[in-house]
């Protein structure tokens, strides 16, 4: 495997989605290929679970919930990720397991002890880990100004009360604590253009020639 | 827990369905209490599940199957089957995964050769296990007689090619070998009445006082 797995990481409203294609972009500029997906979903097999985990209307148990993210993370590996990365392309990847074990495992889980061990286990599983984690790290009150800003139609999670969102928050900064080298996280308070360059630079350090 | 969990195994046509509701019937006539559940579904939050499983146009790969069905199991333990047991109940199961492993591991994984093992961690995240496990034997041109004499609408297995049905077929003999007391093999050959009371008596010695 020649290619380089990206994951961008951060809760709703912290820019992702903008700056995983600014990052494709600068990438592609720089003559790499590149995929750039998300999840939940990502190759035809996921995306038939997308739906479902994202309007979560379909009384699972939590644990049985991160289950099927993990069923539908497993198919995006089989059938995209590792295929890209096995012909040399860059990955950027808009979410992947950090944020299973944020979202479920801290944010959801509290009455759960067991649950972020029975996600490692999950984890494990899956047998690919991203060679690079960009933690997307902005304020609770500017994402939620952001949000309101965009004005699209609030998700499961964003209808979630404050607590929840402090939870998973946390939960991201202890698992960049955890993950060593892995995990950077960027401060996402700057403008577009400043936090793309700060997420570029440490991409172009992890590049393969 | 102080019930007794007993599912029932088998390929299609082994009788499994009828010899469930006679040996819950039987149950129940000797003053248990009994619940008669089967998978894939067996709690709402399952259900969602089932139709995406058993029609199978998911295009999901097979591992990713695989935790499709995992997850459906655990909920299905966490919401009907656990608090049944934990209320002292006999717990008369359809299918468990014992299943998988021989339709997707053994029948659909024959390219797969982890996959065995990646069932087998799978079966740990469950947590549970059955305390009695009967394995319904008949040889296939009997079971296809019985088969094509329901007349029923065959499923997405039903339409696979014999060599698919002879590797399930083996891979229950060989789960049965490997399981020592927990799965009895049970000769699915003669009468209705002949099967249940064979099973019967094999459940009879396991019941709690």
């Amino acid at each position: 495997m020649s290619g380089l797995f990206i994951t961008l990481e951060g809760g709703e409203g912290a820019g992702k989605s903008t700056q995983a294609v600014l990052l494709a972009e600068a990438l592609l500029a720089r003559g790499r290929k590149v995929l750039r997906t998300r999840e939940p979903g990502g190759s035809p097999g996921a995306e038939t679970l997308r739906t479902l985990l994202l309007e979560g209307n379909h009384a699972l148990g939590l644990r049985a919930e991160v289950m099927v993210h993990f069923a539908s993370r497993l198919d995006h590996v089989e059938n995209t990720i590792r295929p890209a990365l096995d012909a040399g392309m860059v990955v950027v990847c808009d979410r992947f397991y950090d944020s299973t074990l944020a979202y479920q495992g801290y944010g959801l889980g509290q009455g759960d002890p067991g649950c972020l061990s029975f996600i490692d286990r999950l984890i494990g599983l899956v047998g690919l880990a991203p060679d690079l984690t960009l933690l997307l790290d902005l304020p609770r009150d500017l994402a939620l100004a952001r949000l309101r800003q965009r004005g699209t139609r609030s998700d499961r999670y964003e209808r979630l009360d404050e607590a929840f969102h402090q939870r998973v928050a946390g939960g991201f900064h202890e698992i960049a604590r955890q993950a060593g080298t892995r995990v950077v996280t960027i401060p996402a308070t700057g403008s577009t253009q400043q936090v793309h360059e700060v997420m570029l630079h440490e991409v172009e350090q992890r590049l393969p020639a």
